[in-house]
């Protein structure tokens, strides 16, 4: 895929269509369509990861603690979206995704945010380390910046 | 329940608000919403039936094979609905369940539609019968209006 | 646009990823967003005949006053969906449209449905005639398939 | 109204009820849900604030710049919840809104956030500040409970 400007970080970005009734009465994209955007960079990051396969092998999967999304120009149909999701903050038992929306008729970011996913073994009933298999995923698809 | 003009043959009916998002960019609320309000009153009357827990007991429960739903006033926030279901045509392996709408502020039917729900044995792979139990509460719940 | 099968009659075809999101309780996209496609497909319709635009000019639009949908095969994500949207039946002071949703990962016809569109006059607050210019560009958009 | 245990500090209290629709295929009510919730308890409050209103008469009015959501525990139908929402940290041109959902089955905050609200006049094109008689209304609504 093309560098997209403002997503050069993003390993993971989706190109989604505005929906006329993704729009309230302000005539504006409602903010709870934002967090749909959201969780679809962050089911396509957790594919990319095999996290979807892991948890139906093991019940060891992801749960979204927290959320937020810093709004900066209203989105109007028609219009299209590229979302990206990237993994930042890798600890012992989460990891933290951030998230930005862009606008393509504007050219602009027309939101950004972030979640903290918290692994949780759903057979045991308790929080569990990132398992390794993921973090070395994690690794690889974020490109080692660091190094 | 006290009756509510409009809903005098409806046996299950829902006190729904309205909420701000469910309007669209028309400042109308969308064409999306009443279907929700729909599958509201159709799980409610599931319940009433016990054909929610029955389907977790023996993999036979519903489908709806399909719905339709005419607007008749527009409906805005704020307001609340009351939201009516009813069976009718109860045949060998499916039933249509009626719904209607009804304004709270304006006293009216706002939409009034329908369903046909068929029935489906998820392990058989197959459409099934109507089981007995589910065909006498549906009797019971509608009141044997025609007798 | 390459023909696509099922929709050999459809002037206007939208492509739209299915969001995981759009799943309910079943793991089956939810009937309600079935209605979002053919509102999709209905607004780029009317946008392909200058009715958006008209409407503006005039207060003179369109009125959905009743809609249906018949599921054929259910939807899960990951998979796409060509939306379909046409005219049929072409009246005095309303159209019909027919909308269809194929599921792109399974080649299939996942759900066919149809609107009754009313034309109105929000500032006489009245039925309105279809605009000569809007029939003639229904006519275009159709192809006169009928000669 | 009654004190309801977690929310004696909230001003506004909606009574809301699960939808089966809010489910996602996880089974619990989506993250998006949770939005709307706080989306209701903000108009809610704008309108016991007669911001509404003044926003109509003078095109000054609240644009949301960003918000939050911590979730605590899942929320599942059928339930009801109580939602609050109250101000906070009224600031020259902006003030927080802080969220809380309360499951009634569970006697549980299910979730807690909070919103940023700038004034924005629409005619001007600017920030503006927040009108007295705001801001004499969130005084009165939230009780002057520094005093």
């Amino acid at each position: 895929m093309e560098r997209i400007e403002g997503l050069e970080e993003y390993p993971v970005i989706l190109d989604h269509p505005i929906s006329w009734g993704d729009m309230d009465a302000f005539a504006h994209v409602n903010n709870t369509v934002y967090f749909r955007h959201f969780e679809n960079a962050r089911i396509a990051y957790f594919e990319a990861l095999g996290l979807t396969d892991y948890m139906k092998e093991t019940g060891v999967g992801p749960i979204l603690a927290s959320t937020r999304c810093r709004f900066r120009i209203p989105l109007t149909y028609p219009d299209r979206v590229w979302i990206g999701g990237r993994v930042t903050d890798l600890e012992e038992d989460r990891f933290t995704m951030l998230y930005r929306v862009v606008s393509q008729q504007h050219g602009k970011v027309a939101a950004e945010g972030e979640g903290k996913i918290v692994i949780y073994d759903y057979r045991a009933g308790a929080k569990a380390p990132v398992p390794d298999s993921i973090r070395e995923a994690i690794g690889r698809l974020e490109g080692n910046r660091g190094e």
